[in-house]
């Protein structure tokens, strides 16, 4: 069965002209699913024409009035913009006409407006966001990555809980193996929160590993990476940065002189594979986990291949059952520490 | 005038057999400045005799009885070997017998006996761990790396203070500007401590930049970077196993088949002049910055160029007055702040 996606168009640095691009393509890719792009219909219909693509009940537009901007705060976007493409996507996942909502919209105002239209999970105290990282033996997931500022234990907790259930519901994998982020891998190791996430997860019925360090991410040690959002975040950023200043690197010395682009022509083959391989662009799309719906932010400064992924991400995430998975290990596992807690 | 320079023969993962050869070589390009190998004679010799070098006055060697272990704890290595090689190296410091200690010892432990030999300067509640990266426009110093996981705002000012002066004294920059890590520019975003530390630094007369993010770091917006230790360890980790995991792709694509084996050939020139210019040996060396001495810590796993850079890195420290530099500023700072905090 198909599943429905909520797109909200006019987000992003470049809005429809590449939210309408890559919703076309991705539909042409999965015939089976539907597609409402939600935004100034007037816009995403121009769009469209440019395509030479027309409406149909696989692919629909949802006009909004108001877009929230990329600067915009989060509160008053949430308070003044209730017509806008963010909401009204949201709300279509609230309403349940699609199974997920993507955007590329200002991270802070999506996080407030689908906590506050759709609600947290019970038993979930702090939404997170979540994403797929490359390592060297397939891919991680890492979270939170800039939810949270300031997180306890407790949450880390969850975040494991959480992270572990997605890549469950999407890779398939039982019972995923769940590290710590730390700065040692030795218990006496890190920050007082750290140490008691610890405790934490050793004792729950996680696959919890251990602690893990900065440069075990890309190992593939563990499925899943746990972090608060503030030290995920720079992480994230700062790989980021590496890469984009390696890549400025290699570019260069290829570019250097007549010799040098010669054989740049010649290792074209393999350079692009190599490209290819390290493609920020395929991991585009994280989840916003805890919701009572699916929520996938993009890439700003997303392309349209790169918010092509973003759109994957969150059909795969409908088609694993990502969010009844989760409910059900959330009430589980709560069920399972209530007579703790009661002791 | 040269510089006198205390090495710990025995730390790191190979000990004297990396850093007696890193020590030789790196006279033999400093011929004005003084070694003292300390640590077992006999293994120190031996290294010696291999190399057809023997002990002068620009190389002596300083028996030590004990070894701390690399897995060791902090506390029982300060406690009980106190005839270490780590612990002797540290002293010649504190006896002003050397300018400056390098070792690849044990991190834990070799700040711990720094810190308990050579004190904290007066106005610096605790010691930091600095480095320098390579950015797209030269370098970039960053702090604490590791040795603080619990920082309030006021330290997160003492590193600022501390990684201002070192840039000062080692790269001659007047006034670097500072930035503080964090998950946005916005002044609202971050966590408590760094929203209070960036009024700090407004305060202060240090040339503030404001926020910064993690791909920030690697564009060489600012001279320094300033976060916790635990955020700043998961960070450089971080983009040391993404380079790991880079340079692993780049090989396994060229090596491929024959085709692109021969293609790798070809463009040997520049995937070595690349290599060279990423290699993260260059910037092996870590300066414990608020103490009454110099101390620069190499990596564990050090070859011998990398700990050659890490001994280069400690005799620019003594060169450039690092430690009057910062005891000065540390000292005007404190005076400037003093009529403030009565009124």
């Amino acid at each position: 069965m198909g599943v429905t996606l909520a797109i909200d168009a006019m987000g992003g640095d470049h809005g429809s002209k590449v939210t309408v691009p890559a919703a076309v393509q991705y539909l042409q890719q999965h015939p089976e699913d539907t597609i409402i792009l939600v935004g100034l219909e007037v816009e995403i219909q121009a769009e469209l024409q440019v395509l030479n693509v027309s409406q149909s009940s696989r692919l629909m537009v949802h006009h909004a009035t108001e877009v929230v901007g990329m600067d915009e705060s989060p509160q008053l976007a949430l308070r003044n913009k209730k017509q806008s493409s963010m909401r009204l996507a949201i709300n279509l996942v609230k309403e349940a006409q699609a199974g997920a909502c993507v955007s590329a919209g200002n991270t802070g105002a999506l996080m407030a407006t689908a906590r506050y239209v759709l609600k947290t999970l019970p038993g979930i105290d702090r939404p997170a966001i979540a994403s797929f990282l490359p390592t060297v033996k397939g891919e991680v997931c890492m979270l939170d990555l800039g939810a949270n500022v300031d997180c306890n234990a407790e949450h880390l907790l969850q975040f494991a809980l959480m992270g572990s259930t997605l890549v469950s519901a999407v890779d398939h994998i039982d019972n995923p193996s769940v590290g710590l982020l730390n700065i040692g891998s030795e218990d006496i190791k890190g920050n007082e929160v750290v140490k008691q996430a610890a405790k934490l997860l050793q004792e729950s019925d996680l696959n919890f590993y251990g602690n893990v360090e900065g440069n075990d991410i890309f190992k593939g040690i563990t499925h899943v990476v746990v972090c608060d959002g503030f030290v995920g975040n720079v992480a994230l950023k700062t790989t980021e940065g590496l890469a984009q200043m390696l890549g400025s690197f290699l570019r260069e010395e290829f570019n250097r002189n007549v010799f040098t682009k010669a054989m740049a022509a010649i290792a074209m083959p393999v350079l692009k594979a190599f490209k290819h391989r390290v493609d920020h662009r395929r991991y585009n799309g994280a989840s916003f986990l805890g919701l009572r719906g699916i929520v996938v932010k993009s890439h700003g400064s997303a392309d349209i291949y790169a918010f092509r992924c973003a759109i994957e991400r969150a059909a795969e995430e409908v088609r694993g059952g990502m969010l009844q998975h989760i409910s059900e290990h959330v009430e589980k596992w709560h069920l399972a520490r209530q007579p703790k807690e009661v002791a």
